[in-house]
Order: C-alpha cells, then sequence, then structure tokens
C-alpha cells in the first residue's frame, strides 16, 4: 500500500465534488443490484485465482512476452474464467471476458459462440443429441472454420471442397488453393479439437455449394493436429493475442458421412444429394441464421461501450492527476495545471464519456427489441426481423466506429505514457478496433442497412406496406421527396427550445429523413442512366452518410428513452444523464463523426450559423455542469483495477509510484538484452558500427 | 518466384492502366534523379546486408519476438544503416531509417538528432572540441534525458537536481521523487552511454533553475551503468520497439564540475553562479533553440507523409488484388468484384493518397521557407523566426493528425488481414501515431499557433506592424472583424469556376479569415468578463478551429505552388496532380476532419447547399478519372518490398501466397505452445477447466 500523495489527494478531491453515489449509477448500468453484486463476485474470484489482487505488481501480461507466452497467459485467464462459469453457475463472462474483450478474445471462446451454435441450428436430432453433450460437458473445444484467406463475408466464393466418395463412405475434406485455406477463425491455431468446417458439397460429381461439417482436427490424446491437416497460428495481432486465431490447410482429409451437418441437406448411403428441409416453424433455416447474426451484434456493440468507457476511465483518471503546463495567459507562477483543466481535454474526455453511454443505451434499447422479436418469433411471427436485422447491421456500424475511434482518441490523450502498454490503452484500443472489421465489415454493415431503408421508401412510394417500426419515420422521407425545396419543419415547431430533448430529437430526425430522401432520389436518378449496380455504387458515400445519420437518429431515441425511464428519485443522477444526453447529441452536431455528408446540420436551413453558436455556448456551460462528476461518471462502470490493466487508470490515482514500479519490475530489465548487443562487439566503436550481430 | 498467379495479373492489369511513368512521379517526389538513383543504391545495399531481399521469406521481426529479441533487432539494423552512411558518405538514413520510420526510433537515433546539437548550442568550445569529435567518432551513443515520469513540455517543471558541492568541485545528480525519474527518452534505457541530463543547478543553496549537464550513464569497458545510475527499458510500446525508450534514476551520481553545458552558464570553482552570454549574433540562446525544433517539426511532418503513404501503398495493392463480395444489385452470376471497385473503398483510398501527397508538398514548401530563414538568420536577421515557429506548429499538429487518422484508416480498409502483424500495417499506424503526441502534444501546438495568429490580429487591430508573411491574410482578417455580418467575398469573384485552384485557395483562405476573427472576437469579449488565462480556455475548441482552418488554407496553397513549380512537359502528370489537388481540397470539405468547426464551410453563405451538391458529383468524377493512376500514384513513392514489410503490399501483388508462406514459417508453429498448454492438464476436461497451469 501506498502512502497517500498527491496524486491520490487529487483523485479524492474529484471524487469528492461528485453531486451523486456512482455505485447508485452502476444499478442504472448493470439493470439492478442483484446483477452488480454477483458479478462483483465473480470478478473478485477470478482475479484472485489470477493472482492479480495486487495492484502495484507488474501484470504477467506486460513483461514483454513472445507470442508463445502471450497464447499460454491467454489459456490460463480463460481456463480460469470457464472453471468459475461453471462451478458457480452465471454467465457474466460469456459474452465479455474478465478484461470486458469479447469472448472470441479467448481460445475457448469459439466453442459455445459458433460452434455450438451451428450444430444447434444445423444438425438432426441424433448430431445434436451426440455432440451438444460432448460441448457442455467441456470434452471437446470447436472452432468455426468458415473464412478462407480469400474468402471473408461473401460466403458462395468459398473454395474448400468436401467430395463425398461412395465407396469409403465418406467426406474428402481439401484445400485445393492457397486461397482456399481456412485463415482467421478464432482458437484454430492451437486451441479446438473440433471444426465447423464450411466446404463446398460435392458428390456424384455434382458442387451443391457451401455446407457445414463437423471435423475432428486435433487427438484428444495428445492434441496433436489429426494426419491430413495443418494447422497454425496467425502470429502476433494488434491485440487478442491471448488466442491463436489460426489457418487450417487440408489435405485429402476423409471424415465419416455423419460429419455433414444435415438437419436441411442430405447425402444418402449412394451419394444422393437431397433437401429434406426440416422446418423449424415458418421460416427457412437461412433467416434463422439471421438470429444469431443479432445476438452476435448486440454483443459486439455493448462490449464496445464497455471498450470505450475502459479507455476513458483510464484516461480521466490519468487527466485528474496528470499536472502539466500551465493555461495560457496564466498569471499563476509555476503552479502547474492538471490536464483535465484544460479545454481541449476537458471537451474531449466528456464528448467520449457521453458517447459511451450513447452506446450502451443504444444496446439495452436494441436488447428491449430483441426480446420481445425473440417472444414473437416463438410464435412463429418474424415479421419484424427484416427491421431488426438492418438496425443491427446499423449500430453495429455505428458504434464500432465510435468506439474504435474513441479509444484511439483516449489513448492519444494520454499523450506518452499511453503509447506505452503498461498504460493498458494499447491493447485496449487493438481490441476495440478489432470489432470494426470482424462480423461483418462496417461498410458492408451501413449498405445493408441503407438497402433495406431504400427497400422501404420504395414500398412507400409505390403504396406498398411499409414495415410497422419505420412507418412514421417513412411519412417525413415522403415530403422531403415530394417537395422541390427542403422546407425546414424545424422552424416554428420548438427551436425556441433548441436544447430539450424533443427538439434534438426532431432535428435529428428531420435531417436523416431528408439525407435519405436525397440520397434515394439520387439513386433513382442514377438508375436511368446506368444499372442499379453501377447507380448503387456511384451514390453509395451520398447513401452511407443516409445511413449513418438513420442510426444516430435512432441512438438520440434510445438515449432519451433511457432517462425518461429512469426512477426519477435521484435528481442528481437524472440531471447528470440529462446533460450527458444534450452533450453527446449537441457536439454530434459540432463535431460530426468523419462523413460524406458532415454539414448536413447546416444545409436546407436545418440549423443557422446563429444555432450553431448558440449550440457551441451551450456545450461550454454543459462541460461546466459536468465536470464535478467526471470521476463519478467514469467510477459507475465499476470496472476492477485489474480489468483495466493499466499503470495509469487505478481507482486510487497513484499513477507515478505504480507506473515507475510497473518499469522496474520488467523482466527485460534484469535480462541480458544490454551485454547481448554488447558482446558481439569489440569495445565501442565496434558496437555502433558493426554490421553483423 | 512465385508461379504467375491472378493476383500477379490484376496488379499487371492495374500497373498497364496508367497514363504515366511512376518513375518520372518518383522524381518529382525525390527533388531529381541523382537523389532516386542514390537512395536506391543505399537501400539495396543495406536490405542485402540485414538479409532482406527474400520477399517470401518471414521477415525476422515479425517472428513472435518477445521484448528483448525486438530490441536487438533494432540494434542490429541501427548498426547496418549507420555503418552503410559512414561507408558511402550519405545521409539518407539520418532522418528516416531503413522502413521510413523517423529517426529516433533507433537506438542510436538520439546521439545526431539531439545530443549532439545540444553540445552545440550550449557547450562551450573546449566542450565542443572534446565531445564532437567523441560522437562524430562514434565512440560515445548519447541520449537526451529532459523529460520526467511527471514533466513533460512544461521545462520548468523539471524536478532532477545538479547541486555543486564546492568541496570535492562536483556537482550531485539526483532524482528526489519519483516523478522525477527521467522517463521515455530515446536509448535511455540500453543503448547509450553518455546522456544529456535536465537538471535543476543548484549551489550556494539556491535554485538557478534548469541546466543542461553532460553525463556519462553507462561504462565504456562493459556497458554497465555507473554508479548512481538506475537505467531500464519501458516495455512494449505500440511501435519503436527497436530502441529502448528508458528511464534513469540517479541515486547522488558526482560529477565533474565540467559536466555542466557552460556557453551560456557557468558555475566558478568557488561556487559562484555566472550567466555570461556568450551570444551568437543577436539572437538570445533560448530562441536558437526554436530552430532546433523548426528543425525536427519539418522533418516530422516529412516523415508522416512517407508513414501515410506507405500504408496507403499497402492498402492500395492489396484493394487491387482482394476480391471480395459483388457490387449490390449486380446480375453477375458468382464473380467477385476486386475490393477497389466498391465505391466506399475507391474513395477512401484515394482520399488518403490525396492526404499523402498534401502533406509531402507542404513540407517541401516549408523547407524552402526554413531555408530561406537559415540564410537570413547566417546575415543575423531573424525577422521571419516567430512566423516560422508558429507555422511548424500547425503544420506538426495537422500533418501528423491526418497521417495518424489516415494510417489507421488504411488499416482497417484491409478488414482481418490489416489487424496482423504480418500485414505491416499494424507497425505502421503505431509508428505515425506516435508522432501525433512526441515533439509536443498536438493540443499544445495548435495553441501556439493560434496564440501567434492572435497577436498578429492584435497588432492589426492597434495599428502595430504586422508580419510579413500574413499581412495580405490579415487584411481579410480585418474586414470579418468590422463587419457586423459576413458577407462572403466569393460570391460573384469566380464561383462560377468552382472547381479552379484560384476559387478553391479562396475559399479555404475567406473561410480560415472568417474563423480566426469570430475566434478573436469571442476571446476579447470574453476578456472582458474574466481573466485572460480563463478567456483563453473558454474559447479553446473554437480558437483551435481557426488555428487548423489556418493551416489547411497554408496546405492547400503549398499543393497549389508545387502543382504550378512542375515541370509542363509531362502533361499526364499534371493532370494527374491536379486532379489529386482538387480532391484534396474538395474532400477536405465533404468530409472535414473532426474538428468544432466542422460546419465551417457552409456557414455565412461561403457555400449553398447547392454548391455542396455539385462538390460531391465532382467528388465522383475525380474519382474516376484517377482510378487508372491508383497503382502509379502509390509506385510513384519507390518504396521496396522490404521497407513496407508487408505481406500485403509487396509490389508483385502475389498477397496470398506470400501471407500463407509467412504465416507457416512462424516459430509458435513449430514450437511447444499446444504441447505446452496441454502437458500441464490431464486429459480434456482438464485442459478446459484446470484453473492453473
Amino acid at each position: 500500500m501506498a502512502f497517500f500523495n498527491r496524486q491520490m489527494d487529487l483523485m479524492q478531491q474529484a471524487r469528492a465534488s461528485s453531486t451523486f453515489n456512482p455505485m447508485k449509477l452502476t444499478v442504472v448500468l448493470y439493470d439492478n443490484e442483484a446483477t452488480v453484486s454477483s458479478r462483483r463476485a465473480a470478478f473478485h474470484r477470478v482475479e484472485n485465482a489470477l493472482g492479480l489482487h495486487d495492484n502495484m505488481k507488474l501484470p504477467h501480461i506486460y513483461s514483454g512476452l513472445d507470442r508463445e507466452g502471450l497464447y499460454l497467459e491467454g489459456v490460463r485467464r480463460a481456463r480460469v474464467i470457464t472453471h468459475d462459469m461453471i462451478t458457480h453457475g452465471h454467465n457474466h463472462f460469456q459474452w465479455l471476458n474478465e478484461r470486458y474483450q469479447i469472448c472470441n478474445s479467448s481460445p475457448f471462446g469459439m466453442n459455445f459462440l459458433m460452434f455450438r451454435r451451428t450444430i444447434e441450428l444445423q444438425g438432426t436430432a441424433d448430431q445434436r443429441r451426440y455432440w451438444l453433450q460432448e460441448i457442455d460437458q467441456m470434452r471437446i473445444n470447436g472452432a468455426y472454420a468458415q473464412t478462407e484467406l480469400g474468402h471473408g463475408t461473401f460466403v458462395r466464393g468459398i473454395e474448400t471442397t468436401a467430395t463425398f466418395d461412395v465407396g469409403t463412405d465418406t467426406f474428402t475434406i481439401h484445400s485445393p488453393t492457397p486461397t482456399s485455406v481456412k485463415y482467421w477463425p478464432g482458437g484454430l491455431g492451437f486451441s479446438c479439437s473440433h471444426a465447423i468446417v464450411a466446404a463446398r458439397l460435392i458428390t456424384r460429381g455434382k458442387d451443391h455449394g457451401v455446407h457445414m461439417f463437423i471435423v475432428q482436427i486435433r487427438s484428444l490424446e495428445d492434441f496433436a493436429p489429426v494426419c491430413g491437416v495443418e494447422l497454425g497460428d496467425l502470429g502476433m495481432k494488434m491485440a487478442y493475442n491471448g488466442t491463436c486465431n489460426g489457418y487450417a490447410r487440408f489435405n485429402y482429409l476423409r471424415v465419416p458421412r455423419s460429419s455433414l451437418l444435415a438437419a436441411h441437406a442430405q447425402v444418402s448411403r449412394d451419394g444422393t444429394y437431397g433437401q429434406a428441409q426440416t422446418k423449424v416453424g415458418t421460416l427457412p433455416v437461412s433467416k434463422r441464421v439471421y438470429s444469431t447474426m443479432l445476438d452476435t451484434r448486440r454483443n459486439i456493440v455493448r462490449c464496445v461501450a464497455f471498450g470505450l468507457a475502459q479507455a476513458v476511465t483510464i484516461t480521466t483518471r490519468y487527466s485528474i492527476v496528470r499536472e502539466q503546463g500551465r493555461l495560457m495567459f496564466s498569471d499563476a507562477t509555476d503552479e502547474e495545471a492538471a490536464i483535465i483543466m484544460f479545454k481541449s481535454q476537458h471537451y474531449r474526455l466528456l464528448t467520449l464519456i457521453a458517447q459511451s453511454y450513447a452506446i450502451l443505451f443504444a444496446a439495452k434499447d436494441f436488447d428491449v427489441r430483441y426480446d420481445q422479436l425473440v417472444c414473437e418469433q416463438e410464435k412463429d411471427d418474424h415479421a419484424r426481423l427484416p427491421f431488426m436485422h438492418a438496425l443491427s447491421t446499423g449500430l453495429k456500424a455505428w458504434a464500432t466506429t465510435i468506439a474504435s475511434a474513441g479509444a484511439t482518441e483516449a489513448r492519444k490523450m494520454c499523450g506518452g505514457h499511453g503509447f506505452v502498454a503498461l498504460s493498458g490503452l494499447p491493447e485496449i484500443e487493438g481490441t476495440v478496433s478489432a470489432t470494426v472489421t470482424f462480423e461483418g465489415e462496417n461498410y458492408v454493415m451501413w449498405q445493408q442497412l441503407v438497402v433495406y431503408l431504400f427497400k422501404q421508401v420504395k414500398a412507400l412510394c409505390s403504396g406498398q406496406d411499409v414495415d410497422i417500426e419505420v412507418k412514421d419515420y417513412m411519412g417525413g422521407v415522403r415530403t422531403y421527396l415530394d417537395e422541390e425545396t427542403f422546407p425546414s419543419r424545424i422552424q416554428g415547431c420548438g427551436k425556441e427550445k433548441l436544447f430539450d430533448g424533443s427538439t434534438l430529437l426532431l432535428i435529428y430526425k428531420e435531417r436523416s429523413q431528408r439525407l435519405l430522401a436525397t440520397a434515394y432520389s439520387s439513386y433513382r436518378e442514377m438508375c436511368n442512366r446506368c444499372s442499379a449496380a453501377e447507380a448503387w455504387n456511384t451514390c453509395m458515400m451520398t447513401s452511407l452518410a443516409a445511413g449513418q445519420a438513420f442510426v444516430e437518429y435512432i441512438v438520440i431515441e434510445s438515449f432519451l428513452k433511457r432517462i425518461s425511464s429512469l426512477d426519477t428519485e435521484d435528481a442528481p443522477i437524472s440531471e447528470a444523464l440529462s446533460h450527458l444526453f444534450c452533450l453527446f447529441a449537441l457536439t454530434t452536431i459540432t463535431s460530426p463523426s468523419p462523413s460524406f455528408a458532415a454539414g448536413s446540420f447546416l444545409e436546407h436551413g436545418l440549423l443557422t450559423s446563429d444555432e450553431l453558436n448558440k449550440i457551441r455556448v451551450r456545450v461550454n456551460e454543459l462541460l461546466a455542469h459536468l465536470l464535478p462528476n467526471i470521476a463519478a461518471l467514469t467510477d459507475a462502470w465499476d470496472f476492477t483495477d485489474s480489468s483495466l490493466c493499466s499503470a495509469l487508470g487505478c481507482k486510487d490515482g497513484n499513477v507515478y509510484e505504480r507506473l515507475l514500479s510497473w518499469t522496474r519490475q520488467l523482466p527485460a530489465n534484469s535480462g541480458r538484452a544490454v551485454e547481448k548487443a554488447w558482446e558481439a562487439s569489440e569495445g565501442i566503436e565496434e558496437f555502433f558500427k558493426a554490421s553483423r550481430l
């Protein structure tokens, strides 16, 4: 335990200024007190088992490990959290691990997430009976091997073949080209005994397209790769080094006919291919897969809310205790100011904090819609699936873009110290950044959302039914389509109360409606001159901007909903969250996230220059209101010190002593690097000049 | 040598479509043919000596090395390039190393950059005579130890003490607190025998403030730290792992009185402190330090142009050969499109390419001004120093912000493959990212620029002299200050030719003048209500936006200058660069870089919504014009395969075979990771469940 020092004092002062008890906000973030307690207990047990409680001790992960060392540490951690979930019957680490990273960053993470689910969805009753039990008793660990070196989201491009041989009643799994090598699947390199392999089913000389096979890839006796499979790891990554994203090259591997997941397609003993669909309700299987994707995406959105909040928590704490430089034109003699006092830091921090809340509340609002959808689907009502799928793509793209940019920004705000692994920020930044491209690259995601929205506009224009969720919204789009000029409907309807939630919501709604109408019109017009594909491609940047504006409108709505649903007993919390909402809405206007329509709040008279200036003044006022609560707003996320794993971000504020202590414990500093570099040379000139080690 | 394959064919086709010979553009980028040849020869020798010519061989740096291994590889490389420069008498690697990283990423990089320069500037004739020779003959390697754990750019905050003891005629260097430990200096951890140490000079009980001392920190016999100094490395960083940014903790280390760099301040034998200034010309030493900073900053700007260009070169090449998915609404059956054909990729790539050229041309234009300044300063004319200093801060902040965001974007554009170290992109992204905070954190830089601009406005308003470089510009600012409304001077003066260079320059100029006038007025007004420091801080976000707009105007001007100075014999090159210029100017309007005034092109009638739509259409046309030259525009930077060090970015386009080959060569794949994880458990359940390795 360190002696109380200046930094710890600054941190204590920052906490003392808060207008509410952060624990009460924690309950809002995690829904109820029981969850908060149960999570805390789980973190405590796990961190105890992993030996992480002494926060003055250098975390093993930062000790300069090589590739193998980082992986072994990942295995060690994954074992502990899995063990804890089984022993104590909870699922706190099912989606987010003990560092709030999404579970595919764990060597065992894909087992339940994708491997089990695929069997559940595509296996026959027999297959489910056998394999699900193996998985649940953890006798096997599975990967999901779809992506190939040359093929990503476009499943039809997959090249791996599974050719049926009637003589031996087996499929032969083979990688015919370099581009067909399975590449990237989580856990595939070292950790999995089995894999779902996506491969083209060929029987009687005919290619029936991509099907799923369950394939054993390692011996259960000694874990060596089975004959006919070459397995390996992809090496170092920006993050996720605790797992072994890997490759698999199949060399005429024979697997029994029963390897085909056969709920929806079968190959009979004589090699006949058949598609005896076992329908589950009225929804075809291909559509049911959407539900899985929905579930994954909503978890990604929640995950990056935590990722951004982690980064901002570290940076906030560091900014509270870091005294550096003086305010420009300051009369103070040699007193340095805490960097949080500089408006640039103050502004950026609170903007990012507001974004982390906005993402989490959007995730929660989506969860409510999702739960409702699940209920409806159980009653065989799938009407809302297209809207939900579209919204999930847009939310995923928006949240991961914002969170990734925000985590990077938070890291840069810690200066040089943020660049060092010990700050914890490079790892968090890398982890969040991965979500931008995985489970659907964001520019593909945006397009899927906009295609949905265009379809709805088209239905509207041709008098067909519009989905219930967007019916009201599309009404507003129509007026923009119909009118030659774009009269702002904002004027006269409440802009005197520019900062009311309802006015802000209206501004976001009108802006997105206008952008959507404009984008659709441009696209339709272009369709007269070229093919739909070319028209789409030509107009893409404008269309994507419309999609982004739609999501921003939904996010504003979700944030507002969440605030209004709060127990109003705790006025200071309500007030702080209202300020945070307003800051989020206004800074997204003054400093929009990059898009081809970044000026859209100002176009067509939506907002005037004068209103924009009022907004800028209001932003400054909100920053002042929120500053006393900045520690509380980040403390409320309830991150343990070891989940942040940061010398800069521990709760006590004891930044410098901890950073120095961790640095001095680095193994390289008691290692032989200097001697090795030195021994190879003879004297100082050689040390510098020798051209070979 | 690989067999010719589809990817290589796609790459060849992309090159065949170019309208000019990229080698001619290379000469434009490197100024003349002699430089291009000499650079090529140097790269060839160095890569040969380092064993990097076989681009199917896994680069050692990606082999999953631990902290020590990465450092030793850094030493090996630094030796080879240093040796080559000495042997062949060139300085191609003096600022940028063989990977186009700025030289402080090398274990020997600070020796000339900061160590030698400081002695040159602050040493007496005797000191210079002795030490410069030691350095030039490479008998010592020096670090520059100013930054402390708790103290960065604010030099007066430094805590390390150097107390003179008259009895022994020595200074005692000491680190009195944890925050006083020297932390971050490049090369300090393992590589340096000496260091310039910034410490408070105390003699006869009086603190005379921070002075520079030259201190031996390691033995020249065995390179062990001298007694009284604890040295160490900071561990892993996002990049720069080839050098050992380090810490030094002094424990009453005694050094001779002659350690004080004494050109400007001396301590006599009896402990008397004196400031017998040796003036060099009329400029005080404190101001001469600015010249050093200017030189460093212009090199950072050039460096990040190359860094961004490297990232974009890799991404461009990958996008040309990566076929993934189909265009939305496409009729094509199963043909996948190269991702460069998707407008989002096409738009983002060319926007980033345009930015890399804009940064390089801005650096070159600054170099011209800098050379002129050096001439003037030799004649003791320092009038342009304040402007040049301010411009250098703004350019550094702007270029590093743009380049860092761009390198990140380029990496994300490669999807999952970009996340893997083998792509080379994480290393480039990290390297560029470091420049955002080092040598002056960007938000500090922006403030310095705006303080300068405000001073000039103030001079203007009070009828005093305005610096010659901004005289004309300030005239325009005045009209915005004087007028109640802001009439756009663009209208009627050329907007019919919206896309002419001169119109675009005018738009940028007017926008920045208006923003500066507004920011200054707000600040002045606020000064009536509170202290200057508070007023500055309150208005900071608006002020910084004005600074950013000023730099963008200068960059537009520099780009135009460079184009007009081109030999017009090569019309296709001129045309391509003009298109690139226009794309840069227009995309900075449609998708402005984040700022508090992102909507400023639309405010006060500068551009109308209609004009904005015309701009969007023009952007699409420019993208189409530039696409055939996209390979040539990146090839022109003349990066060798091993300087890019990327499985995705080699010139031949053979992406997949190389990525697979490198992956299979990873040592972890023939290592014992699996066995180690497995051996600790007894059977498969234990493998997953055991809570301890």
